[in-house]
Formats: structure tokens, sequence, C-alpha cells
């Protein structure tokens, strides 16, 4: 098993994990569809929620192009498989994540910024266990192409985080859910998802 | 003034609406881009409550993938002119066309293409008659760029719906709907907006 290391991220993932997904690779296909439009939606609401951070909407509206771009490539790999776009009863590691966000500003931003960060790294970091692992030499391209996009995505919601708020802070919070994140993850999800 | 007849919509925008407009172009710039923004985001919206409809889901992620690119343009002219982004109330509009979507399936799907195209065919127009009749050559030159693609969303919404209905009740409906969106713009917002 090729592993990867994630810098923001305080565990790996397992390689139940990964057999998993490797076992399952249509549905985390139709998963990973599902998350490109989420991607998209979560940088189009940030946008919507702070108008008059311009560096901020300048960001995030380059990565909402770009995950719409990926939705796109993800959607024309599962027309080829003949995979038909469905509803996927979402795994719990988005919405435990975001029930971390604090409700009042400025940290709601902060929490906003670094669980977007944490999703993107453990999503660049999948993406990259599978690129390296799986058999399938055309899918292992697909993943490989999206890799280096999806760290930048996560570089730049931590250069966001360090541009609105000190840099201590944001290294503490990131501390505190990051391991939170990792705890999340620790318990596998029933059913193969790109954040099971 | 140069005007404009857009095939779906049932009456001209007003000449009291395009005055309103060129004296406040700053407004009408910084509300475009909040449009772009919402257009994007119903795009987006539409996918995923409808992410069986695979044409639905292959054109509305070009038209939001356009807009959010629209929106960085718009952005860049507000930053040239040292015009802030900054939140805007709403003109009601939108609320008001939108509390004509009925409740139950199919025919929410019906409506909804139905006012996303009376909303960007609107659009449409008024970007075209700034372009026509502003003295500002450049912001002249930046409309007129934006029309045709404008034009492609209104065309694409329409297709939609009769992708998925039987023309005769997709034209019956677009009449009951553009009359009603005639009836919204007979009242001039109280301030200058896209859609006032």
């Amino acid at each position: 098993m090729v592993t990867a290391k994630i810098n923001i991220l305080q565990t790996s993932t397992s390689l139940a994990w990964l057999e998993a997904a490797i076992a399952n690779l249509d549905t985390i296909l139709l998963d990973h569809s599902h998350c490109e439009l989420k991607a998209a939606s979560g940088a189009i609401g940030l946008m919507f929620r702070y108008p008059r951070h311009g560096q901020l909407v300048k960001e995030l509206t380059e990565i909402a192009r770009e995950e719409l771009e990926h939705f796109a490539l993800v959607n024309q790999f599962l027309e080829k498989r003949a995979i038909a776009l469905a509803p996927l009863n979402a795994p719990p590691y988005g919405s435990q994540l975001k029930s971390q966000i604090r409700h009042q500003e400025p940290v709601r931003l902060l929490d906003s910024l670094l669980i977007s960060a944490l999703i993107e790294a453990r999503s660049h970091e999948r993406l990259f266990l599978l690129a390296e692992n799986i058999a399938d030499v055309e899918l292992a391209k697909f993943y490989r192409s999206l890799v280096k996009s999806e760290a930048r995505h996560y570089a730049t919601y931590c250069v966001l985080a360090d541009t609105y708020f000190e840099k201590n802070i944001v290294a503490e919070r990131l501390d505190q859910l990051a391991r939170i994140e990792s705890n999340i993850i620790a318990t596998l999800y029933s059913e193969p998802r790109i954040h099971s």
C-alpha cells in the first residue's frame, strides 16, 4: 500500500478504508461526484455569507469553478461506465464535522474555513491513495490528475484562515478540529464513501 | 433608446428602469455580481434536487461554471472601480417569482426551469439594453460580451423544460409565468437593481 502523509491531518487513512473503496469503485465514483458538487456549493455558501471578504470571494470563486469542472469530469467517467447519476446517502463525516462550527462570528468563519480545509485534505489524501493503489489504469490516471488541485484547495482554505485570523489562533483551532476529524474516521462507515 | 425584444418575455423593460440603472451604474454592477452568484447557486440547487436527470445535470453544470466565470469578471470590474463587494438587499422580483413554484413533482421541476428561464431572459434583455445605451465604452463592451451567453442560458432552461415535459404543457405554463413576471416588473422597485 502506498500511503500519503498530509500535513494538516492527524491520522492517515486505514487499510480497511482503502480495501472497501477498491472493492466498491463504482459507488466511490458516484460519491465522488456528489462530493465535488457539495464542495462547489459549500464554497458558494461562504461567498454569500462573507461578501465583504474580497480575498475569500476571489479564492473561493476559483475553487467553486474547479469543483464544478471536476464534477463534470467525474460525471463523464460515470457515463462511460454506465453508472447512472443517483442520490446516495451521506456518511456522518460532513455533518459531524460541521456540527463543530461555532455560531458566533468571527470564529464561525474560522471554523468554516478550517473544516473545509480538513475535508479537502482528506479528499486529497484518499484520491491519492486510490490513484496509487487501484489496478484500473484509466481511473488511476484520472485520480492522479485531480490530486494536485485538491491539494491547492486545502492549502487555499488554510491561507484564508491565516489571512483573517492570528496564526497561533488558527494553529490551535486546526489542531483541535483535526483531532476531531481523525476521531470521526477512526470508525469506518458501513457503506463505501470518499469520507467513510 | 435601443430596445430588445426577447421571445419569452411578454413586456419590454421600461425607459424608467433604464434611466434609473444608468444613473446608478455602480449599484447595478454590484447587484449584477450578486445575480451571477445567485444564478450559479440556483443551478447547483437544481442539480442537488434532480441528480437522476442526466441532461439537466450536464447542462446546468455548464451554466453554473459560466455564471461563476461572469461573477469573477464582474468582480474584477468592481475592483477596478474601487467598488467594495458588499451585501445588497434583494428586490422582490426573485422571491415573488419563486413563490409561483408549485410544491408537488413533477410540476415543481417544470416551474423551476421556466422561472429560471424567465430570470435569465430578463437579465439578458437588460444587459443588452445597458450595453446599447450607456456612455461608458468599457462597461458597454463588457456587457456586450456577456449578452450571448445569457441568451444561451435562458434557451437551455427552455430546452430542458421541453426535454422533461410535453411541449404544449410547457408553452401554457410559460405563458402564465411570463404574464406574472411582466406584472412584477410593471412596478419599478424603489432601488436600482438588475431585476428592479
